[in-house]
């Protein structure tokens, strides 16, 4: 499958990339700056010796992908999403943003919308919006050789497109749990914020959760 | 330690009490209807076979507790807590309230103070709120022979009060996880609605949550 990763110059994106990359998968590094998505794929293509993985623009890459995976600021969305509009449209977008603010006087900051999620379905209607990989650690994606201690939670509107997700969560060997509706985002991307905080005040850098009962 | 619980006649607020009577504790069901928590009292010394366990009205339960644990439905709480003000002042108050939507477009509807620990603080000045015990699933706690399956996740702005609340999670044999300051109770109370709906789609009655990587 062609997977686009938007912001996939990131930490987070980039280890969604390696890992999927590893698993079989084309992948199609997006950046604003064409250049900086050319080099990064570049070096993921050394590091994890696939051939498999190219840079271009957020635009390009989005037009190239079967699913788009959108691994943006979540500020800024807005001026960001709409362009990408068309090239989006029937497909299957992964919201991974979060919307989390450090160094103001609350972690966990949800846009109007809810959630992350929803104001990326609300900028791309023509798309499926799919919630996910919120709380797979960057750094643990990065150890590639290791299996990821932590569960794939999903939510959004569209049973088809979340079936693409689990088989994308599958090819790393994550357990998928669906969580329901795109209006359960909001819980989902606040997650990040708990973990976030424990590896702070625990001086880890890949706590993740597991749900037990299950 | 004597633990009042507000709203103890409910399922959650019944289950933690049985663990905590087990665990040695003097237990004072609160209700509105003192009625009520005098026979809920008495069917909880029936079960747990423990004589520690009495029922009073929330005002009475919350003039006896040591500690105020607030197990009551997030609407109502700007009615029912002000009253208690006095009868809270500089106690340990656990707010295990989570704000819930059942029916509506949206599950997880948290009050315009973030959270509903942060709404339990703002009509309790001069307590100590911790936000806790949200995911405890109360069929866990009412299977008093096994242990409970989830960890214990925590957040308030006074580390005393938060080593008061680990211990009481010790007694019922779970893992404390700090997870920073009471500003982070919304992602914590956002937890439940995710375990709320996975325990629906899976037919679940008890998905809790363990972090890893601690």
């Amino acid at each position: 499958m062609n997977i686009a990763i938007l912001g996939g110059t990131g930490k987070e994106g980039a280890g969604l990339g390696a890992r999927w990359a590893l698993a079989g998968h084309h992948i199609i590094i997006g950046s604003r700056d064409e250049e900086r998505a050319r080099t990064k794929a570049g070096e993921m293509r050394e590091r994890t010796q696939r051939v498999t993985i190219i840079g271009h623009s957020n635009l390009d890459a989005a037009r190239l992908g079967d699913v788009v995976v959108i691994a943006l600021p979540a500020l800024g969305l807005d001026v960001a999403l709409p362009p990408l509009r068309e090239a989006c449209r029937g497909k299957v977008v992964v919201s991974t943003v979060v919307p989390l603010t450090f160094g103001g006087p609350r972690l966990f900051t949800p846009p109007p919308a809810g959630s992350s999620a929803e104001e990326v379905q609300a900028l791309l209607p023509g798309s499926k919006v799919v919630a996910a990989f919120h709380h797979i650690a960057a750094h643990e994606l990065a150890e590639t050789a290791h299996a990821i201690e932590c569960d794939l939670l999903v939510c959004g509107g569209d049973a088809d497109a979340k079936a693409v997700v689990t088989a994308l969560g599958t090819s790393m060997g994550l357990r998928t749990v669906d969580v329901g509706a795109l209006t359960n985002a909001g819980p989902l991307e606040g997650i990040t914020a708990v973990l976030a905080t424990i590896n702070r005040r625990y001086k880890l850098k890949n706590s993740g959760i597991k749900i037990t009962g299950l």
